[in-house]
């Protein structure tokens, strides 16, 4: 376990602004002026520019030379384009955990899964909290998963993925509602292929469950 | 083709500092001191700040609270994890090319192709700029197949990673100078897979290339 340092100032705002971003609040294509930014929060302009790199890293805002930051679009064809490297940067987070799997990094990851699986139990009375916790509840087994992988890039990359695929599912919400079996299915799929070493069994569940939540957003985003 | 605007102060000392530490004059593990490169470069000290953010975007340096920007690492590990994803994202990257392929863009990739064989072709005499040439041309190839796939997630994951491909490159650079013959045969099996839409070829080819110029890393990084 790493110590982890109190975060900075500009990594705050970045979460501010994010998760008002990932949330709705801010809409695609709205402009983010920094100056504003700088006077609501009683902050520097500099440390507002911080954030915005760090957004932009994030895949939530566009930076323009001169013309700014801009919440970025939320279409189709962005959302395809987001799944297709995300459910394949997972499919390769799930080969590495196989190669890499040790005695101990399996006893805690399927600890993990069953841990998963009882949440989604209790919760099935679906209200929007037991929502975000199964989504929290699938980033987590992700972290473990970082820790069997020890690859930073991979780790940072899917890292800088997450608001952009969160602001997907925020997007998505209702139909998330009912998800709670399809959820638990999954994970279940997921911890028996990882428990037996069946590197294609786990593909092929990583794949189905990022398609079908896929397909879950594109149907909101074109009706 | 989009309107390319003149880049921010913090891109282009981000991009002074970043061909720095590719080339090797800011070595791994060095620390980079804010109020110097503001002082040396004549900027402010919040320009600096951004660019270390893109910088460590770029995957060149890691920021710590409170103690600032070092350059990474370049260890046989980190060597290994950043192959590991780079290759992934350029099998990727060549699926999704053969997915959309029409025939004005097989057109075009083949022609630059061709214009990468006869360079190679033409700068036998093996001196250091050919080879940097080499490294160029191939980066070429992929901003080429960017316009096929039209991924903008994919695109920009790739770039951000191509900093510090390059960096290892320039560490093994004695040994990519016999590299042209090998190179050469490379470029001719993507141009014959690509041509005739064979997708488990292409990513044979891009699998094997990748693993040989890792390999010419781990053997001057380990010895």
């Amino acid at each position: 376990m790493r110590f982890q340092a109190p975060e900075s100032l500009s990594e705050q705002i970045a979460q501010h602004l994010g998760q008002r971003i990932i949330t709705g609040q801010l809409r695609p294509g709205e402009r983010i002026q920094e100056l504003k930014v700088a006077g609501d929060l009683d902050v520097s302009r500099g440390s507002v520019r911080e954030a915005l790199l760090i957004l932009e890293r994030r895949h939530l805002i566009e930076i323009y030379p001169r013309r700014g930051a801009v919440v970025s679009q939320l279409t189709p064809e962005l959302v395809n384009s987001l799944y297709d490297i995300y459910i394949e940067l997972l499919c390769m987070l799930g080969r590495k955990v196989l190669e890499q799997w040790s005695g101990p990094q399996l006893v805690g990851m399927m600890s993990q899964m069953t841990a998963i699986q009882s949440l989604t139990a209790r919760t099935d009375e679906q209200n929007s909290e037991s929502t975000e916790a199964i989504i929290e509840a699938g980033f987590d087994v992700m972290r473990h998963a970082y820790r069997a992988v020890d690859n930073p890039f991979l780790e940072e990359t899917l890292e800088n993925f997450k608001p952009a695929v969160s602001r997907t599912y925020y997007v998505a919400l209702e139909s998330f509602r009912g998800e709670i079996a399809e959820t638990r299915r999954f994970f279940k799929l997921l911890a028996d292929a990882a428990g037996s070493g069946n590197a294609v069994a786990l593909e092929a569940a990583i794949r189905e469950f990022g398609e079908h939540q896929r397909s879950q957003v594109l149907s909101i985003l074109e009706h």
